[in-house]
């Protein structure tokens, strides 16, 4: 019988489920500059509240692109978690929808905002699709 | 063949069905305040935003609970879509679970005021569910 | 020759000129919480920047009026100025067609609650209105 | 006797009013991301609001400056206003003033940031004001 | 040789020594509507972070009220944390002159809106100390 | 005997004792673009409110870096205060854990962004320490 993974260890394995293994050298990033901060991100918000099963990882990723588009200047996050929400199964067509939505709750500079974010992800993913090699 | 509904008559009926019949004295008292306010918010987001095909209505009551959570002053209107939420097929658990999350990116006091005010929508659908009447 | 008011006499008249002779005890009940604020609220916003000549009173409460509808949470300060905006000159039409504006920058949640604001500050003018004494 | 003009065409009439012509190629750029924001932008805030005959086009902008100003992250779309406040009337010394009383209302931060958005502006139409070709 | 308390009792005592005795029933209220988040508010800001030795918790307090005034609408989270400020050693005094710097921050709605809330909790506490009972 | 200092000179030598003698270029930068806002900034904030004896310059600087992580666009500012922050006496430590705490107050955005900008300070002053001239 296993015994339960920590919350740290189950937290990791969230981010990388969401955010691919490249997750790994931004928190070492993170972790340079705030071990502390690193330590609670991964326990708190991806070990205790992203793995439990009231909602699905689609579903969290769709209400945190609104509510980082809602917020407004955490555009660094909100590239990750475009990326995270592409990689646990929404489209990009859901994408734009949820930030579109976002222009009546948060006005139109909100979803401007958002949507240059979102094209700068969609065109990474573009260029990597096209990569020959 | 039957023409195209108005913004205007597709919006009414979309918070109909997200709020119920009694949003019609709702929006008659908005209208009574400001009839520009009231028909931008029937024609724009209702009329134009909620019924595109992108995303179902419960997802996007979802969205705007998140939304409204995070934004924090707009607890009427959280309490408004509270309300449709649990209309358009949201449990009450997952209301509260959106809640949960957005702790993580707007902080607890946002949580914490979501909460109370899920609180009390739910307070009185238990109440009208054991009114005998 | 007389000498240049100070920064305190000239926040005052300013803030009579737009409160109405109402704002003394409404500064008294301030000043009895915390003096300094009430000191620095006189001086600063209304000992040297109403005054300033780049803008008169009325823009000047018309940009405030769409400052705070944007921030959502001080409806008291709204209420005050828009009370404020109708005492130098803006009229009832001008206050809404403020508000519904902000709904494209701060989202319909704001314009939502400052219409609520707005519509309790004319109701109280109207009942003045209405009184026969 | 003309038809009355779409909520689009109206609403690109009054961006190429406000924005100048360069506004066709910054829209390009948005379609070309999201085109139903891009529509949305053009009708609900453009062809909907800013036409309305209860304000003039250059009070708009100057609300606008200070709804922008006041939410802080939107650089980009205070940049983008406080060149169409110039294009309809307002002068700099205008638009400073509506920054500087924004420290009022959103704290120095909000009216420092504002302040470099609106230089960067300024010193852009200095050096076309200043070419010789 | 004691255990190490677990974040969750580790939570309750930080709470208790900030909030006073009075905190058990609030949290019985909380978890009455939301079991979750009454456990992860214990664990995670009370468990995790306040009892870390990098600031004694009468600047934790302090740095808390900043934050509650500068986002406006937690007024009823300001309100318990200005209570806990008194607890656990700061004087009225400096509460207000913390208000007071945030209106440079975040602007005078935000310290109005403060004034009004630590009013009502100094009013509180002078009526409990004249009470003779 | 002395005549008491201005609120300029008492503003700007709390200036230069929080941000060092490089103010004055800074703030000869601002006065270009405007010398109304680069006044009242020097006069009110730091002229008015950061001398007074209720709080000494360390706490405000603390508060200070409290209130721009939460706010979380104003990464300039929170930049130059982080500076001021180390300059009046706080360590990095102290820094990072009023950071961590805002998580809590903000959300994990917020502190994230904030944590980036501590380290940009940091990373500075490391290699002026490393320089060899």
């Amino acid at each position: 019988m296993q015994p339960e993974p920590s919350r740290y260890d189950r937290g990791l394995a969230t981010m990388r489920a969401i955010f691919g293994p490249g997750i790994e050298s931004a928190l070492k990033g993170l972790a340079a500059n705030s071990p502390d901060l690193a330590r609670c991100l991964i326990e708190f918000p991806f070990g205790d509240i992203y793995p439990r099963p009231g909602l699905d990882l689609k579903t969290r990723e769709m209400l945190t692109v609104a509510a980082l588009t809602v917020l407004g200047y955490p555009q660094a996050e909100l590239k990750d978690h475009i990326r995270g929400a592409l990689n646990v199964g929404c489209t990009r067509d859901e994408i734009l929808e949820i930030i579109l939505q976002m222009a009546v709750y948060a006005g139109f500079p909100a979803a401007l905002e958002a949507v240059k974010t979102a094209a700068s992800v969609f065109g990474e993913k573009q260029q990597s699709a096209n990569d020959p090699s």
